[in-house]
């Protein structure tokens, strides 16, 4: 990368990372064998508040299991948002599942209202909850804490209780984020549902190269969770497996850098929202962009900075925008195609979009690196002015 | 670990893993980024001649991938040895289609002949070869080169002709195993299918911690296998997806330990040879054992050295050696549970399985590990002598 350049979301690797990575390549402990992995996840689970973790390979992964854990079969049904990352969808199908695509409210996240709305229309049955349009049983509602900012999971759990569904928190982008007011004071994302999962991917606020871990509250979900990511080994001698398992699993060595990272999380923590602050005020006064803020009672992690442009007012739309930024060599991204859209998406049913529809033309994220200085906060805003003045 | 104790099979770190690695760490590519997986790429397929290769997160998930690049559908049938670690047989189950498991030959490798009696008993049709048992259709065969000694490839390339059939060579156990004579003289395993998978698990004769890599001729298919484990991006801004991916890629921290482990590997094959000729002559003349041999016309990767032990002559059993073995600080390995008893699989077919079940009772895999000194191999040799003299 040149130095000139600002890129969106890059890995922020200091402190012990390579002490403990070193040690893991001097014992030769690179792989199953070692420590740091149990390390890793009771760091985690400390940090977190979460009763049991387990490390897993990657975020997709750990979602996988978790649904799988949930009771999810194929030809069930699965609420995700249509505003996402395709990863938990796809985990969906991974399963033989099916995702039932909601709208999301003004934080881009799960629309609990309108999925309240949906429910109420399915039909209670011996077998469970029934989507009267499909047939299928509807088992869980999958909501994604997107970019960070938390989901209104009061709404979400009341939703899962009425309906008898199980609960997967998509954690994915948002390890730090908590809520500050409410039933879930002081509780972090991640930890409220049935189970939650994390991801340490190279654009995440911590990572291990790729990485994920599983979280819950239920000891033998957990224990469930790491025979199934570990290839279901009933007998770790004879290779006896009961059930079909995954190679899930992650590596000494990256748990290693897991363990590094995690150590930096609060400092990190601090500079998102540090950067946040920087952004808030430096595009403050400028027509037609808004900073989108943070929902009531939460103190999110501040994954991402997402700017909402109105064209009518700023003159120019998100497209124009990113190119303008990018002819400054200033990288910055717009949120995912809509997965009812997506081509394998297209024949799943989606419940009343409309808002997600709106953020998907609108939003421009902009960087958000733990490493990213004042000073490049600040180039920045001084950029999207010009832009603006321009 | 003890420095008494001599392990089955243990990394061997050494060389330039900690440059490589470190610059890895320095630069801050730990994740997406960085060029080790490209260079590790192009290492592997320089070393088995493959031309093309795609690195992915593990063997297990190379296996799915070039399953279903195969064309195998749910409901398909795909033929995999019942003797064998289970990852490949899950795969297969991973895409929803059905092992139909076959019995192995003197070397324990799947059983050209009985294999060709199967199919030989299938039927021709339009949507392809079809079992008369199930009415499913046959796609693929799915030979694995157990402990790195090379299957009959010609045979199975042969019937794979015959029927129409698409192959993916598991060559996770046999990195640097070749033919010498024939046909593939001068071919490395994983080269002659249409796929062919590797591994790089601690237990493998080079690692990355966890990590896989398949192998392809066809460029096409290699491209194809980029986009699906990369998450089948067909817009990397606006995140579009035409089809179901997966979160499979290598990290590329991962990658640098598997460049720096390439190194060493022509190395690594010297010691696994020398240390198999010291087994082999260490255990001549004790009545009973019997050191697995090597194919006619192949020079494996000697990975696993397997005793097979005649108990009515050396008066114990697998069992009651490996307890004695243990007991002197030295692990030991039966092979693995026949799949096709294991519960996830009693309801799969299973054709004329005999030879299978004969190995699994009598095998027992010795230290293996590349650290493993000529003292050492001797130690083992010298405990097993001492149970044969007691």
């Amino acid at each position: 990368m040149s130095k000139q350049n600002i890129p969106l979301s890059i890995p922020n690797i200091r402190g012990n990372a390579w002490k403990y990575m070193k040690s893991c390549l001097d014992t030769g402990w690179v792989s199953t064998a070692g420590g740091y992995v149990e390390k890793f996840e009771e760091k985690l689970a400390a940090f977190t508040g979460a009763r049991h973790a387990v490390a897993v390979v990657n975020g997709t992964a750990g979602l996988q299991v978790a649904l799988r854990l949930c009771g999810v079969e194929p030809g069930d049904e699965v609420l995700v948002p249509t505003l996402t990352f395709i990863a938990p969808v796809n985990a969906v199908r991974y399963l033989g599942a099916e995702p039932v695509f909601m709208d999301c409210e003004g934080y881009m996240n799960l629309d609990p209202v309108k999925t309240g709305d949906f429910l109420a229309g399915c039909r209670r049955t011996p077998r469970g909850l029934v989507n009267k349009k499909t047939g299928c049983r509807v088992k869980a509602i999958l909501p994604v804490h997107i970019f960070g900012n938390p989901c209104d999971m009061e709404a979400i759990m009341a939703l899962a209780r009425r309906y008898g569904l199980k609960v997967v928190e998509d954690a994915t982008e948002s390890l730090g984020s908590r809520w500050t007011e409410g039933k879930y004071k002081g509780r972090h994302t991640g930890t409220v549902g049935d189970f939650g999962v994390f991801s340490f991917n190279g654009n995440k606020i911590v990572t291990t190269g790729n990485g994920g871990m599983l979280v819950t509250a239920d000891k033998k979900m957990a224990a469930k969770a790491k025979y199934l990511t570990t290839q279901a080994k009933d007998d770790h001698v004879r290779y006896v497996h009961d059930e079909i398992g995954y190679n899930f699993r992650l590596s000494n060595l990256q748990a290693a850098l897991g363990v590094a990272q995690l150590e930096e999380l609060p400092a990190f923590l601090k500079t998102k929202k540090a950067n946040y602050e920087v952004y808030h005020r430096g595009l403050e006064g400028i027509p037609g962009l808004t900073l989108l803020g943070v929902p009531a009672g939460t103190a999110p992690n501040y994954w991402f900075y997402s700017l909402v442009i109105d064209k009518k007012v700023f003159g120019l739309d998100r497209e124009g925008l990113m190119a303008a930024l990018a002819a400054d060599g200033i990288q910055t991204r717009p949120v995912w195609q809509l997965n009812h859209l997506q081509r394998p998406y297209r024949g799943s049913q989606a419940y009343k979009i409309e808002r997600a529809g709106w953020f998907w033309q609108r939003v421009l994220n902009l960087p958000c690196s733990t490493s990213l200085t004042r000073a490049g906060a600040l180039k920045v805003c001084s950029a999207i002015r010009k832009v603006w003045n321009a």
